[in-house]
């Protein structure tokens, strides 16, 4: 049977990434009908101390790397922030698709037992154990980027629903 | 070993729900200081077609309840939707924790492989084996009210931080 860390992350994140993908799709589609520039859309935040939409799609797609690196027992690969498009989130968003999806299941076996870091090196370096940094820690990280990206979306009128954000599963 | 399906569902929807009840603790202490009416808050919605604060936290209870209950293999309960202020709420997710901590780890051992039916008897009714309902389906629309609430109360300017939405693990 395919190890539950790998069931548990990376086809999770790919499902969430691709509906990503497609709320970005109808979120450009959306702007162009209603002649907003896609930039606001892009720097608009639920409040001035959040992040804005741009950077929420960012750290979505980083909590799916690291995630899954760390899992698979390989090095983080180093994805620069330096997106300012839609279509620049796009291509973000498929390169950590194809990382996530060129790792193999095999490589995540026994991975629920292995010690995970957060911040190491720092005063607020973390130890966890392998399946409590997936289900208690990455799961609920990740999760909130999407959904506070979709809200974001939301908040601005951009006509998404339950099933966007759902993906195909 | 405890089943991977226990330790997925139950100790994630605690944390989530302890921190949630945290949350609107903060909440009320935020709304008597302001001296904002907590019905102004739990009324409160990101768009005017989505659901407000008191409807996503009863909902994130449900897939709490839901899920935990069916992955088990005993009956859902049934709790009335007739909650008014934040401490019906808190009463709310107190029954909920209640109900999931009742449950037994052994009770979902090969919960994986058991067939889950969505919306039975409905257009909609949909067959998902266990371990899909719990990480494609499950999950994400569990994460999606709770980060909603947290949103809608960040939004509203309750001096809340990404802590207190990721509790204690």
């Amino acid at each position: 049977m395919t190890s539950f860390m790998y069931t548990t992350s990376v086809p999770v994140f790919k499902q969430m990434l691709n509906a990503l993908r497609a709320i970005l799709e109808k979120t450009e589609a959306h702007a162009a009908a209603k002649n907003i520039d896609p930039a606001v859309l892009l720097q608009s935040r639920l409040f001035p101390d959040m992040f804005p939409l741009l950077r929420q799609v960012q750290i979505a797609a980083d909590f799916a790397k690291g995630i899954s690196a760390r899992l698979a027992g390989v090095d983080v690969p180093s994805h620069e922030d330096n997106e300012q498009s839609i279509a620049d989130l796009q291509a973000r968003l498929a390169t950590t698709l194809a990382f996530i999806d060129s790792l193999d299941a095999a490589q995540f076996e026994g991975s629920e037992a292995r010690d995970v870091i957060l911040r190491p090196g720092t005063p607020k370096e973390k130890k966890l154990v392998g399946q409590a940094y997936l289900v208690n820690y990455g799961l609920p990280q990740f999760f909130f980027h999407v959904t506070t990206a979709y809200a974001i979306l939301r908040h601005n009128g951009v006509e998404v629903g339950k099933r966007d954000y759902m993906g195909e599963f």
